[in-house]
């Protein structure tokens, strides 16, 4: 198995050099959150690391190569190949970076659409992708210190915003968003309702 | 079976007079567009007329009337239970107003949700429902106009809107709109790439 700095020097070759600084940002980041809420820092590390590892496969490549793999692919999913960089990352991680970690593999595969019942260290790479600090967008500081108080509720706000952007762009919606957030929201009330 | 002057006496007693009068804008609106698009008169009139007749039930019987009439409820209806008008009213249609025709039936279960592959007159008892001249926000001159040229584009536009509101309102969002805006923009995907 590679350790993290030959995982590091293997992606730099694989990724541009932009989207190479965004995921040393995010595995920073992933390891901030990590310290912050008691999940394994070399889980969060190398999961951030290597979350767009599959942002390497061309874009006409992401449908045959998921085929390849055997993805199962909903209708959104197959209109709007980006999305499959996710789970696509979770297969790459395992085969050409060694990962054998199914947590590590998990929080790739869903660090895009989010989805129901997230572990920590899930939602820890969905923010981290959201918040690492080449991030720039209105809002982003907020997002940050909600991340480091509150893993559901900044959940929540990254939910919203990603919600109302793709309502914007006029593109379809991932289910596995819609059930994150009402999972997340459904669990509030029934906290408060006891 | 009663006829539309005998079910508007009735509904007129069940309902309050703001929303019995939001009940005859729907009709008309509905009306207006099925004499656009090609629909039967008949059916939108009355599909318009009682939409909203599960109104009449209290907010605290909507889950057991709903549970009493076998309606399966998800996640979503049960912690909202308000969104259980749309199927209850279908229930009640036929029951309490001797309505037997399954597609005005289906277009009240389906008028606050929507959903994927609607008939013309679901589309219409949806918009009417939004664009009813007493309905008054930001956009609804538009929306009305877009409504009267493009069913789908309308619902399209009415999907966004209310997801818009639903998110800022910080409740969840029901699967069946999310399935009925992606099918929209699917279709629509799939048409320009023939």
């Amino acid at each position: 198995m590679m350790n993290y700095n030959q995982v590091a020097e293997k992606l730099s070759q694989c990724l541009s050099t932009k989207r190479f600084r965004h995921s040393l940002g995010v595995s920073q980041t992933a390891i901030d959150l990590a310290v912050r809420f008691g999940v394994d820092i070399e889980q969060a590390k190398l999961a951030g690391l290597l979350h767009d590892c599959a942002r390497a496969i061309p874009s006409n490549n992401l449908l045959p190569t998921a085929a390849a793999f055997g993805i199962v692919m909903n209708d959104v999913e197959y209109c709007q190949p980006v999305l499959l960089h996710a789970p696509l990352g979770a297969c790459l991680a395992k085969k050409e970076y060694g990962v054998t970690d199914p947590h590590i593999l998990k929080a790739i595969a869903l660090h895009t659409t989010g989805g129901a019942n997230l572990s920590n260290l899930e939602k820890i790479i969905y923010l981290a992708d959201f918040i690492e600090p080449g991030r720039d967008f209105p809002g982003v500081d907020k997002l940050r210190s909600l991340a480091l108080n509150d893993l559901d509720a900044a959940m929540l706000a990254a939910y919203d915003q990603s919600l109302h952007y793709v309502i914007e762009k006029g593109v379809p919606i991932h289910p596995a968003s819609i059930e994150g957030r009402n999972y997340l929201l459904l669990q509030r009330q029934k906290t408060q309702c006891k």
